[in-house]
């Protein structure tokens, strides 16, 4: 089952604020990746210290800080610290519990997304990612090294599209894009598992399947808390005059905000069906049994009246006149022939068999 | 299954903007056909190249540019950027898995529908349009060439109506009238297909109809999530002031609301009354199991006492005094004739027969 | 199945405006008949030329002008026209698949509503009636002559209530409530419906029920469906500023909004109940199945071994040592009637019999 | 079947305003109780003619006319037009189909309410009680003398808590509250009666049940739709300016609110428990009947292939070699032995037994 | 069952304001705990009169005056009367049956939450607690002492986080942010138990558990029931105006906003996987029952007609010519176990076995 929530006995009686990380520990370090760029010039590095991370903070440039595992929270609480990032802010970068959430403070604008997607053992994975926007510069905090980014550091090395002209609204909207592109990916999966369960059950239905549809019901429950709520985000960020997103960048976040409609829209759609199709599961289910039923109870009862029929010719009175006529036996079996077959004809015609 | 969406993998990572065709390639070329026209005067020709095209866009009289096929997304681009088209409108015209939308920009409104139809094979076909308004200017994209416009081109051949002295406004409340007008033809087939179950499961229960059943609420979830965006989309074409659209059309955009509502209280009823249809199906199919088994029971357990009484009589133990008496068989025989119909005699009062 | 919408094929490519009659010609020829009254005078007659209406129009005494079929499209048309009826209204006066809507015109209001009830056949018959007010003249547009309107002309004929003193929005006031007051005639009908499938269905389940209560639902989703859009027709009457529903009427339309409220709450209950009631049923089905079957698989199950126990004897070994013994045989009998008494004990005891 | 309305064909062509008695009649005479008091005085006394209530209406004391009977139409009416009370609501005082509503006019405030209780025969019993507040006057219209008002009389003679010292605004609302505070009782009665089902279908599922919970889910509509209004009234009455209501007493309504809200509550509680419960008890009917076949044609099935054997030896071949060995039969009774042994062993472990 | 209100017959008729204990009495004495602090000093004590409390009231310090114990009435009327509490809120305060609510009273505000845990016998316990906050002076009422609050107790002694610096304000935010964090433990055991219940249906179905699941639905009712009105009083303590709360304060409240969403969120969430794993358990139930009467009517239907064949040769007719034949006894053998086998094969092949 997919934790929705890992707050838990550990937390209680702790004062608010005070930085717990919660989820698994899903990579060893914790390694900070920077990327300083503006449209000429671009710096790339992995760094080690908090401190060298501070030395891009103020520069002119737009800077993107990536932060891979947060289970060292001692780490994250320097980075926070430095960079002026209020304490409650921290305890929801490392609290992997988090529903998707967007804040704004005096110097920056924080927001929790979810990345979803299937792994290599085909489990779902929710991984929170954190981002922090202040001014110029763009913190991100993911559980793990991930390669739905990797899209983004490419159109940045590779100056494709706007991302190197704008600003760190536009790299937050094309991370958050990135995200939501993801979750496409997951549609076309469970759609072609719908489809893969349409096919299945019109020729065959194996109890498995219920609890395969089970389960991935219960994934578009989880996909649909997840998604939920970054929408009206989306839409905030459009229409709220944050001061972090620019004009420019509001006309993207307009189109992302319906992408992420779609994804919403297919969920709901997908759990229609997909309750369509274990209705159609079950009635299947349930035909196949009563035509076995149906078969059987035919065949048994046709040769329950000729067994007695037989069972009264079997009876050792004395005095059974039948018994002693010659052609009494092949009578008899024609007889038994001819209500075997009444009996196959009425039922035929009573579509019973 | 009808694919709801196709924004897909091979759009990861991408920028935004990037014009990606999704969908089947419905039609080989990409055709451009032109109708420019006033009270007067009616040009009506195909061009074959995009210059050709932009020697209608600044003429006094109404100008109406149809596009069939947009997989050709160069020529599309062309298209768009003479006629000063943002570039995620040029995105959302070649993605066909986009949502209805109505976008409002400077030079114009951008506006997307779905044409939904059966094909000659039966199959659901949900088709993009989209459409771009300037001035008097109207652009409109197809999937491939249909025959739903031709009645709005007829009216404007034949002076029809008030087509030909009104402007680009009341054009493409023509064309969305002709798109709306044929989901009414759609809702007549379900009625139709609905009347048709009613009829069929009161006489036989196949366990195809469950299937159909299934595919036609499967097509209804789709038609729904087709024709419930328009409809915000036409109140907003009517109430808000779009610049684009003229008084004296807003009127009819009321009226084309209307319409648009009845479709989706149509499509809702349909639902509603499906849902009770299968229900029905089921409680039949359960009806008719329950008599077979019930029959074939009750003809069982008739003659079950009557074999165990033959067998009594087959037993070979030496001293059994009856069957030694010579009146003895028929008297049987007439017992258990007597035990066969108090049987029946009992299941008729039972109702159990 | 009852047609919730006609406006189909025929229409498509027709220029909006262009009237055409849906639905069946329930009249044969269309008759118009005018009263005209004030709190002095009354005067009623038939008349023949849509000219003689016109004579009617300008009088200071209020008209009532009655139509009675309007599938003569020629003779509508001629009447709107010299009222200065919008075409849209005239379209949608003989467009019988109209949702009861209320517009709001220059010169006056236009509104649909639906007389609804049985017909000698019990057929559920929906009717639209419309009505155009215009200064001290009402028109209304029925499908056939019926006698709803009855009793409001009974009481401007015998001056009772304030029917005589008031204007023509007293008038339609009191149209509606005859419309209104007929849903309660409706109500009434479907709760012994209701009733008396409650009383059969702990009698007797026959399948015939089953579709009986859904054609009784559907009838209550097409009463929905034609009832719920008037509600808010009345509440828009009784609180916007339409010019046309003076002061003292306003109290009598808040009075209206009530009952119509009632009404729907009534439909949804009933549809609640409706719901209970099929669920009853089937479990009643399904209970009285179950008791036939357990019965007779009792029956079976208590004669099988006791047959296995003759069969055993009916065994032709030389050497049965039992069947020698004389007493064998009325032992054996003891048995298999003590072995039988203690399977019903024990089923007894079990409460499957 | 609890009657939600009562409106019916007899009201047909009626003008509005005419009162017309609806419901049964559930005393024998209209009796006028008034009990007029201030924080010194009290007068209590029983009236037989409507002039001598008219004496208590200008006094400054405050009043309160209780009225026990509501089918002497004249009797009402003449105190209507004595208090100027509006055509409309006198219709609706002796209209017991009225839905809880409340209307101000100029002279005072109209409210309706519905009294529920389990009569003597455990019969539902929604009973209509109408007020009327004009100044320090309170008019209260009841189908039949009561006892829930009692305690309210009690609190004014023992001059127990503020009753005595404020107005008309709380005597209503002390009323209201003693009507509220009954349907408490009514919820209590609900709660055991939803206990004992969950007990009594623990032990033993009786058709029966499920016709008592869908007698009780009715009950709980009818209820819902009795209280719902209500609690929109007592919600307008706390925050409109009313005239009627003065501040002192707002609070007590908004207390009552909060009562009427947990009704509400409750009953959805109960609603959705209620739904657990039916389909715990249809869940216990499968499980039971599966229990009982299940066992029986395992039975059946050990003993047929026994039968089978049996059968085999019975068979009057001349050469069956078996028959002549002496130790065939004892073999043989052991062989059929182990057959049932095993196949009971394999039932077993299948858990099918 | 949960007791969802306790407001009973006893309280019938009594003037509103009189306090009436309702709920079982959990703890024998009244005991009042005082706890005085600011940043510096730290006075904690339990008092036994009320008047020892009241030295506390106007102190400079935060005082948390935690009463333990409410059937004591007239002890908790003391108390009220001492600190000027309404007494509408003083019957809140002893009636346990109330929702969570908040009001503002010119002294205070007064607001009421629910405690909910598991006791030692595994039985869901809802306790209300109530808090009036008066300036620096917080008084808490709980039904019995209960470790909840020991850890805002243990922060105040050990002056951890902000606690001892802040006033009372968020003294009540710590409060209820401890109760908040005990619902997390008890969706951490409702996770446990519903992903047990997950793994045990699969194994094996027993009819107790579909008893479980109904009244681990029935708790998550009353959770809803008892979260959902909390949500909204701290929202409202976020954002109205409400003096009491300060600005520095209500960040947490935004916080513990969140928090709650999480739950109501996760009990919905619970609530759908709950519903998914009762139609699998029903599923699973109905598919073993299944394949047991599949596998059983195989059996006998092989039988029956072997039965019948070798009945057929148990007849008595003097002139069966197969009798004679010494192989005939084989030969049948050989055909009955042909017959078997072809019946186990054609079974195996249509998938019935």
């Amino acid at each position: 089952m997919l934790k929705l929530f890992v707050k838990s006995s550990e937390r209680l009686g702790l004062p608010p604020g005070t930085p717990i990380h919660t989820g698994k520990r899903l990579t060893d370090a914790t390694a900070i990746a920077v990327m300083d760029y503006n449209e000429e010039i671009l710096e790339e590095r992995t760094v080690d210290t908090v401190e060298e991370v501070c030395r891009y903070r103020d520069t002119p440039t737009v800077t993107w800080i990536n932060v891979n595992g947060i289970h060292d929270v001692e780490k994250i609480e320097t980075i926070c610290s430095r960079f002026d990032i209020h304490p409650l802010v921290l305890e929801d970068i490392v609290n992997t519990a988090q529903r998707p959430k967007m804040e704004l403070y005096d110097n920056g604008l924080f927001l929790i997304a979810k990345m979803i997607y299937y792994n290599d053992n085909q489990e779902l994975i929710v991984e929170q990612v954190s981002f922090v926007v202040q001014d110029r510069c763009l913190l991100s905090f993911q559980e793990q090294p991930g390669d739905i980014f990797e899209t983004v550091r490419n159109r940045i090395r590779q100056k494709r599209g706007r991302i190197r002209r704008l600003g760190a609204d536009y790299l937050i909207y094309s991370l958050i894009d990135a995200i939501v592109d993801h979750y496409f990916v997951l549609l076309e999966d469970l759609q072609e598992q719908i489809e893969r369960f349409e096919e299945e059950i019109s020729v065959d239905t194996k109890p498995v399947t219920l609890t395969r549809i089970h389960n991935i019901k219960k994934e578009m429950v989880y996909l649909r808390k997840s998604i939920w709520p970054l929408r009206e985000i989306i839409m905030r960020l459009e229409r709220e005059d944050t001061k972090v997103i620019g004009e420019t960048v509001t006309l993207f976040f307009r189109d992302l905000y319906d992408h992420t409609v779609q994804v919403i829209e297919a969920i709901e759609t997908f759990h229609e069906i997909l309750s369509g199709v274990q209705d159609l599961y079950l009635s299947f289910v349930s035909n196949r049994m009563n035509e076995v039923m149906k078969a059987l109870t035919v065949i048994a009862t046709i040769f329950i009246p000729l067994t007695f029929i037989a069972g009264l010719y079997g009876m050792n009175f004395k005095y059974m006149p039948e018994l002693e006529v010659p052609w009494a036996y092949p009578v008899l079996l024609a007889f038994m022939a001819a209500v075997g077959l009444a009996m196959v004809i009425f039922f035929r015609r009573k579509k019973w068999l």
